[in-house]
């Protein structure tokens, strides 16, 4: 019997949605449901379709949350993950021990990434190598006499994480709920999206605005006090979110300006989302002190994040290490894990032999440009995007923005597209859409088809008073 | 060309050492040495053993950092990832979506945990599990209207993970260096390890010594500040220090009496390094609110991590939580990863079928009874440990504990011990010792045989003035 087989003997099948009822606490689940809900159990997958433990399956437009990029059921994936898992499943990289999959990929990482950022850190995702990058922030300064430089600048709407420092920094009025949070020395500034068709301000004056309140801030802390500006290139699961023209590099050269760090947050726009490894340089012109990535850098296959750090901050750090305790006291068991690795070595060779940073180039503005049709249904506010990461924005032809009508509506609107098997992820009242980088222009027309009928079936609903 | 084959092709051997010395910032690096260092780059292992980049075979006496259960290469566990991989290799578990894998092992934890824990949030390890289950304490109290009920307590020595409020909640003093630290709401008890062989207090005496610090504490504090207590069983990198009899279960009732949650930290005393599941119940005889979990729990084989989480707790957080804002914000992206749980699921099969618990059993007295002949040794001042969780305490015969002397001889002791081809892990003056769960008595003759010679020489060097 091979291993397979016996997994499935080993499982009792009889109701997975009533186990997972019954037994998991979920990320971000409904708390009053906890229980009574039966949940979607997922349970078999290829190329940009899953299907579920009762047979349905689904053009996921979600991409694995903004993981997929090589597509389900990759069999060169899968073998390399079973095959390093085979040859050395696991071995500590704490100290001066590593492993031949995690030298290897920090290698290739140093390669792809932009400027002088060749040293890497890895983590086990996106939170922890976020957490990562203010820890090494706050080291960085320390270690050279300043510990009081250690506030945190964010963004209302950012996403970072969800661990305690994490969802501090994040800034979704949605998420900020009965937990603690981290707030002396973690600020916010205002949210930087800018809709062309819809702000009131050009791009040029609302990118005065953004960079005086940022100059404000930093003088209201003291620039002697601020270590680092966090940052995601377009905010992605905060509402798909551009920020004006030019912002990425003059929030760069403000925290020059004030020996600021700036750590671009790439877990989204990273690995070909916008159509490039990285898209701090390729597509805003800026080298950061940090990059953070994880999600796409394995397709989502396995569970990996990294710090990619500039090597001016390693040979600092390196150099002001106090004598009785060099030791950088940061990682995790499974940092740097020689399966995870292997899969990112292997989705980067696949990525690159197949050009699927070409190919998001190629289908990425038709996806927008089909999307942008929807904007005739009148429910839908706006549309934004760039590239494979676009949100469609519902409202009820009223008031703009996430109050409880538009909200429901966008849900309603999310229940059709399911009801005819499409994924689309549900936030606030917006649909937001992430497909695996391997989307065909045929997929594409299919997803915005059948969000298409789903608009149309809503809008009658909401014309109706049936919402 | 297979996969392997072609990954193997991909990658340019030349120089392993020198590539990861140029481009990795290892966990816990020795900062001064980095980009000169030359680390061992491992890259294979089978059973007890692991091979590294030059051919050199070892022994691997650290157990792949607590990690290790079935021993590596184990086939059945490379197939299952690899055979997951293939058939879903990711979809998120955010809101009301799981994944089979999940859902399946979420029941099964709940099957092997104690008392009430039938609830499971899964993370990415054991930091970011630890750090749900402080979320959870807070969310806890402050949907019942009890926000200020927030404080922590830890105790000096304890170690739960490299995140910002994990390392604040460590209180090993060798890793607190520039880094930033909680210090508002964290609190540290003394270490609370007794050595009956070696410390001057009775069991009994300490045990009252240490109850009546934490009864001060929480007294200072104010119950109702108070939120939770998190504890490893038997403290582990920080110097495998066990409590006085009695403690664990002293320590549960102090909280109750309280109201304060109660965290069972068995990252590495479970998954049956102490010849059960869980610790806890079975060998210290507490059914605590919350245990987290990780590292064993796929053998290592596969990032993952858990916080299991009492139906008081669940149902409380449930009915308490807000009309408007239900939502659990809390988990990450890689959270019941598919391949992970497939893993676990598959180790807790082998481990049940081969009886592993019972093995570690069986073995575990024969470890530490052939340990303690060690005593002979006189640069050992203590042996200690439970089952096979180890270490060996040296001195030079003068003072004991930490100091720049009993370090040197320890990383002597080491260095002699990976020499004749046996990997144990330096910490201080410690060798801390952790190997796999299916270790042999022919494999333990052998560590004990080779620190033996290594002590033995270390000691020669000690009495010639060579340290
Ligand atoms: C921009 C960004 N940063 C960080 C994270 C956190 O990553 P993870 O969920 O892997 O911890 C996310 C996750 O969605 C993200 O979108
Ligand atoms: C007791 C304990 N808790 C938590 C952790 C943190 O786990 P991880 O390194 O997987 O984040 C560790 C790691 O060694 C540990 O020993």
């Amino acid at each position: 019997m091979n291993a397979l087989a016996e997994t499935a003997e080993l499982r009792n099948d009889l109701d997975l949605p009533a186990k997972d009822a019954r037994h998991v606490l979920h990320p971000w689940a409904d708390l009053q449901a906890l229980g009574s809900d039966r949940p979607v159990v997922m349970n078999s997958a290829k190329g940009v379709r899953v299907k579920d433990s009762e047979g349905t399956t689904y053009l996921d437009a979600i991409g694995g949350m903004w993981c997929m990029t090589v597509g389900y059921g990759c069999e060169e994936l899968a073998d390399a993950i079973g095959d390093q898992a085979r040859q050395m499943a696991y071995y500590t990289s704490f100290g001066d021990v590593s492993n031949e999959p995690a030298a290897q990929l920090a290698e290739k990482l140093a390669e792809l990434s932009p400027g002088d950022l060749n040293r890497v850190h890895f983590t086990t995702g996106g939170s922890t190598a976020v957490e990562s990058a203010v820890r090494i922030a706050h080291y960085y300064f320390a270690a050279q006499g300043k510990p009081e430089k250690r506030h945190v600048l964010s963004r209302v709407n950012a996403y970072h994480g969800g661990t305690y420092l994490t969802q501090s920094l994040s800034g979704k009025a949605a998420d900020k709920t009965h937990f603690h949070y981290e707030t002396e020395f973690i600020h916010h500034l205002s949210s930087p999206g800018h809709d062309p068709d819809r702000d009131p301000l050009s791009a040029e004056a609302r990118l005065t605005e953004l960079l005086d309140e940022m100059e404000a801030e930093i003088q209201r802390l003291g620039p002697e006090n601020v270590a680092c500006f966090v940052a995601e290139p377009i905010l992605a699961s905060g509402g798909v979110l551009t920020p004006p023209k030019g912002y990425q590099k003059a929030t760069l050269e403000l925290c020059r300006k004030h020996g600021i760090l700036y750590v671009s947050d790439e877990v989204v726009t990273g690995f070909g989302r916008l159509g490039h490894f990285f898209a701090s340089e390729a597509r805003f012109g800026i080298v950061p002190d940090m990059i953070i990535t994880a999600k796409g850098i394995t397709s989502g296959y396995q569970p990996l994040g990294a710090v990619l750090v500039s090597d001016r901050i390693a040979e600092t750090i390196s150099k002001a290490a106090p004598s009785e305790k060099p030791v950088f006291s940061n990682g995790f068991t499974y940092s740097g894990h020689p399966v995870a690795c292997a899969a990112a070595l292997t989705n980067i060779k696949i990525m690159t032999r197949d050009d699927i940073c070409g190919h998001v180039r190629d289908v990425g503005p038709y996806f927008m440009a089909r999307l942008r049709e929807l904007l005739d249904s009148p429910i839908v506010y706006t549309v934004r995007g760039d590239h494979l990461m676009a949100c469609v924005e519902c409202w009820t032809g009223e008031e703009a923005g996430p109050n409880d009508k538009n909200m429901a509506l966008a849900a309603r609107v999310d229940a059709y597209c399911q009801e005819a098997g499409l994924l689309v992820r549900p936030y606030e009242n917006l649909c937001i859409l992430s497909p695996p980088l391997v989307i065909s222009r045929d997929d594409i027309d299919e997803i915005v088809g059948i969000m298409g009928s789903a608009l149309t079936r809503a809008a009658a609903d909401l014309e109706a008073g049936r919402l």
